[in-house]
């Protein structure tokens, strides 16, 4: 998963079958996270994230299965991270 | 999912099986979007985009399920994008 | 999808279970397609195509199934690109 | 699969369904293996990883079946590396 | 699928379930075939690949599937390479 930041929200009308209903936020990756996707990519949020939120997401296929339904979708918000602590560490934690 | 501008069209008389009838469309992702895909790439649509719209696009295996069935597809048009709203927040939306 | 040539054969004797028979060609992607493989590929081929063509190429676990069953490939020829047409244009195509 | 070093953890109350209970950690990939995730990244570890520990991980949909429940992560360590030997061999092992 | 070289082992004792009794090989991707891993990766092996030997690699969920089970590998040997031949040709093969 990587982490990023919400930053704005996006609309379509006309969308594929299944998807209405669904919030598609705008997301920037966190610069040290920003491996997969160095630049702003659009997720769907179930959990209640908005702007300026740090956010968890998942992308690829993991994120297209939402309750038991496969969607068109390729990216999740799955967590509004209250926390993230890096370190360097000796041998097993 | 990733956001980009429809280009153009690609067509390919021999084609996998299952693949007649579907109308694939040449994308170039938006700058600000470009993570997954820098330069252009070809999409599947459905919803009746066309040259000059700005789509919302799923890639990988999200994309090959329609209508129930699995194709050899990994890029669909999933939205014709209304508005995008970019700003920095403070907190929860 | 992306769209590349194929630029040449692989073989390879010893193989996965369910793979013997399979043609396997080496693609270059088309340098405006070439966001997600810049450099050569290998990808399976089932409808014919063969060194100079330009085809239409499906990537990742899209690619695993045919004729309903699944195997460990992950790039697969789906069409033979007749032509591309790219243009800008205003509004709904 | 790629190879990294576990430098950190990350915390959020707010998540997906399904996703309580599970640890995320921060992993940093090992230079040499950073082709798929340059800079650090999430993933779930169930094997009892901490920090300071070089890890395998699964990337991708591949790691998203845990206990044969589908959940929407993509990243699982699936090893703590004891060694890794790498050597110029001629013809086969 | 991509071509590299095998040019290690690697061994984690403590490994999610399912996974005991696998190989699990070091591959450097071939220079001209580095789109997909430009660095090493590590893919499981059941075909007898070794040290020095030039190999096909399936990347992704489309690895993830042996003997019938799924199991949370993302990176597969697929193919010790007899010949790999890159031309340019005109039309169809």
């Amino acid at each position: 998963m990587i982490v990023g930041e919400v930053v704005g929200n996006i609309w379509a009308t006309r969308k594929e079958e299944g998807l209405t209903g669904l919030k598609f936020l705008v997301v920037q990756p966190d610069s040290s996270f920003s491996s997969f996707s160095p630049s702003t990519f659009v997720a769907v949020d179930r959990i209640g994230a908005g702007v300026g939120d740090k956010v968890m997401v998942t992308n690829g296929s993991s994120a297209s299965r939402i309750d038991n339904v496969q969607l068109p979708i390729d990216s999740l918000i799955i967590g509004i991270v209250d926390s993230v602590e890096v370190e360097r560490g000796e041998g097993n934690g």
